[in-house]
């Protein structure tokens, strides 16, 4: 059945499982020391302009988010996100496990609200010289994805504010990128890998929902954040047969693929949103990336279901629901056109 | 100088002193299996009205929340709390040390607001069954303080409707009492002992802030709590002279001393009060207990200032400041009066 | 280049290839959810005989470790292992980042030294009943390795002795079967895989080291051990695209692929042993399975290494080294004929 | 009835219950930023010849090893001790709650064997290299105590060996002291206070054992231990009324309480030690310290028990049996000779 429930329902961009076929028999060296991880962190930075990255391979989104996490923070710190943030609200306490409080941030649609986390900060200094900072967790690092979990976008103006008061408050900035293809990839962003390779201390690229069978690259750019080998392991992290990580990344990062499957994803999207509205369904959040959310009505929901398969975010009123629906990699003119059919 | 700012500026009540001056040179068996602790504990049931409850003494109050918050909690489950509530802001992050997420709740004058916290269940609940419970962190249990943080007091119809949503949504209820005394001993309190020892699933009582040198006695009154031995030991928090707390609170509990030097605190409490609102100072918050909150003029505070120490919470604007002015057991009449001049 | 350093340098047996390939564009449900998981475990419980049993599919050794000893162990109690166990020297301490101690006990050629085992066990107890069980880390899971690091196997009759004293002490048992097959297909071996269901309280099914790219198989057969899914993503442990895991361990599962593979890797280590001896070189331990260990002359060694890929243990003296030797499911005829010809 | 069981059976030396007595209803600011705390960590600091060193007050033995382990480890980093060391097993698994291995070294009568140490850590090091870092616990830290659990005391030129084994593999070295007054006042030990300030990298002065009601003071000498007062707290171990802690040790500091104290329980026990040989008593270790350990017929040690508490140890066989007695600060001339009568 057609489905756009979410964007990680495929396997893999056909030429990584060509890829991973073709050296299947070889002899690897595991963990990470393989050649195709050597070359495939060689072309993220390359792309990032940030030879001095280093850059680490982790299979998902959760324990990557951990690992950063638990990389940046000691004892007790802790780390800013918007209360919506995947970190806050659906890594069921993984943060915590590593002894880290995340602290909930105001949000609109998915961002930070940057005025109300300048005011908190600015807040808590007073507090905390007041009355003395070991009673409290310390923000030591800020949190933020792109796009949102609403498939916002931040806009480069509002990353440059960000970065700002994390200089102000010697905060790190992590961007979570498990989507980052389809937030860079979008028409509407202002933000290139480049911008945001100068404005992070860290971030990622997400393989698992951009054409890998699963991975995430991490990108370190503050050579403050110790995020070691060491750690990853401990964390039980490490992939044994770590070059199916580096195989999936290099040819994601080679002749730009990551980003033409990544456009045609945000392109899909963008021809489904403009279809839905044609039909006279009503927009949620005005999301410019693969993730558009409607508000629809039930009867309407329940017919449209028999045929597509939806993501159901929860019930505005007696008779009408939020909806989400998310192209991928693998989304086709065809089954947009399907889609559409049904609408 | 006359101080006001808390109410743990002082040692022990005398009675406390001149006991553990008597003993001092007997010999005692360590980590509280003495027998001044096995009597405190009983004097402590019998005060309950509960036989089968266990009773175990901490050092303080951080500590206290963390061990007792471990051992309600498993993994991936929660603790809900006012978002000002203690754990949520000034343990430093003690709880989440022990890998346990404090999930923020919407608050009134340091009480969870309990119709938020209804609907927060009901959408919550919800969300888990549509999208797995494994996504999330699982509220296993309810934090609140009694009295709170800003010195307010649930009434007994508040406790008994957490109570029900406790056991709607299989919660443990947990009443920090590190002001116990100060909340149950307020002539606007409703809520007695036995009551709170039906209603709640643990809570303590506490002794650093309510006439010891040091102390919290935890009450646990379900099972399924398993707060052991080896976890207070596991967690550094095993007294070697455990009977220095046994000696303390066989000694509060008897002859109603704990609760007669915590009614003087409120009664003291209730004298500055009046005499604040009479001299035409502001309440910033109507508080029944030992803390009394004000908003008043920094040129008033400053001269104030010169005489008697307070607590600074924040300002309100360029020219007023809340204040806090806390008694406690240790406080006399003669302390108020001398206050009093100087308003 | 010829190698035999470890037995995880290749990709997957070609049918996981082949079948991934095949799905690779279906729209599938995430997290384990899948029909293909759901397949996999009902192959694996009846492989077992034990319809009850709950399977859970992880990505790697580490990691299932970790997940299955935090599902184990509550706060002050630890999990006994041999001194040479993973879980003791390989694991970067994951184990102790979830709060748990490992506890040595004495080991020979891999296997925990039952007799030593069962005299602590009675000393201990002994100890902690006339101290207080609250001063120690409680031993509540003994963890050993089938076959072990060093590539031998418990008997039977060793299996039922531990049983026993799991029984005798309330220890779960749990075998770490990272390279199950290559222990229960070895000739040599009279554990079946029913007897191991029978007797271990969890136990997992290695797929990284046995055919898989990667994956773990947790049989979980004590309905005491809350492993559960809620705690699989809390320790950072659940794969999204969870039906990769679920294709490769049906595949495995069917028609007994995975003991045929296991079988021609033991074959080929008993060939490669042969020769070896015949050849005049020492064996260091004498394994029944796919991991074999020789002491060589370093001349000899400097000569074979310029042909072949071994994995150096450690000097035994100025003139000899200890080596070892893998074979795997990949491992070919023609591979060991290449390797005597060296010899 | 007289005791000798263990050496923490009394409160407080009486000239610590008057001064807190004195001071018991002024009014002192919280959390250890009293003037009590800072005269002691200037009489600490002078006694130790180091200027620079950090002073930190904590309640009691499992916290301050849990605390102090806590600021010298990160992540997959470790700490080495012997395996009878408090922290390897008796202390609930406290250190491995914060996520840290200990790795248990060979010892003898209580202390690391030093040449074993030095060979485990050239080993680790040549296969950390081979195989990798990041597969280990990394040692960090070296974990001795002083005296050790069983009475016995390393010498200078031994703690210099330890001194230099720690640099030259990056281990800090932290001496615990929880009876640090009946090593360092004992006629046997050619230790002095400045020359342990001068080789640990952090050691404490334990008050609980010596004089005080509760306490331990904490020495950080090298800057790279971050010990802060937000980890304090992060741990639950910061007392609110921190001034008991500081009355306590500035009276213990002042005119050399301390040393007079435990150098009095020293001589008991060495008078004690003398009585028992001369009564044909048999040492089971020759203790130059408070704790006395001997071998004794089960016939004799039932007649003793009548009169005398002791700490049973182990049975040695079906007839004999391992006491410790243990001298304190408080033990008098009185109680020897009483002792002696019984013998």
């Amino acid at each position: 059945m057609l489905s756009f429930s979410c964007d990680y329902m495929e396997g893999a961009h056909p030429a990584i499982l060509r890829r991973l076929a073709d050296i299947n028999l070889d002899k690897n060296t595991g963990y990470g020391l393989d050649p195709y991880c050597e070359q495939a962190r060689q072309l993220i930075r390359e792309a990032c302009g940030r030879d001095d990255a280093q850059v680490h391979f982790l299979v998902g989104g959760t324990q990557t988010n951990t690992v950063v996490i638990d990389a940046m923070l000691r004892h007790n710190e802790g780390i800013l996100a918007a209360t919506t943030g995947h970190i806050n609200v659906h890594e069921a306490g993984a943060i915590e496990a590593c002894g880290h409080k995340v602290i909930g941030m105001p949000s609109q649609l998915g961002k930070v609200d940057i005025d109300a986390l300048e005011q908190h900060m600015a807040l808590a200094t007073a507090e905390f010289n007041a009355v003395g900072w070991e009673h409290y967790v310390i923000p030591r690092a800020l949190y933020i994805s792109l796009p949102t979990e609403l498939g916002t976008l931040y806009t480069l103006a509002e990353l440059r504010r960000l970065r700002d008061i994390c200089d102000k408050y010697n905060l790190f900035l992590f961007v979570d990128g498990a989507r980052l293809g389809y937030g860079l990839a979008a028409p509407a962003c202002d933000v290139t890998l480049r911008d945001l390779a100068q404005l992070a201390d860290v971030f990622y690229f997400g393989g698992t929902k951009v054409g890998a069978l699963f991975g995430e690259a991490v990108v370190v750019l503050n050579k403050e954040i110790r995020l070691t080998r060491g750690l990853i392991k401990h964390r039980g992290a490490m992939l044994a047969k770590g070059w199916l990580l580096g195989v999936q990344f290099a040819t994601l990062m080679t002749d730009g693929l990551y980003w033409d499957i990544a456009r045609n994803a945000v392109n899909q999207a963008l021809r489904l949103r403009q279809a839905m509205i044609d039909k006279g369904y009503q927009l949620y959040i005005d999301s410019p990336t693969n993730q558009q959310f409607f508000v629809i009505d039930n009867d309407r929901l329940a017919v449209l279901q028999q045929s597509v398969g939806v993501d159901i975010i929860e019930p505005v009123d007696a008779t009408h629901t939020i909806i989400r629906l998310c192209t991928s990699w693998a989304t086709t003119d065809e089954q947009i056109d399907h889609l559409i059919s049904f609408l």
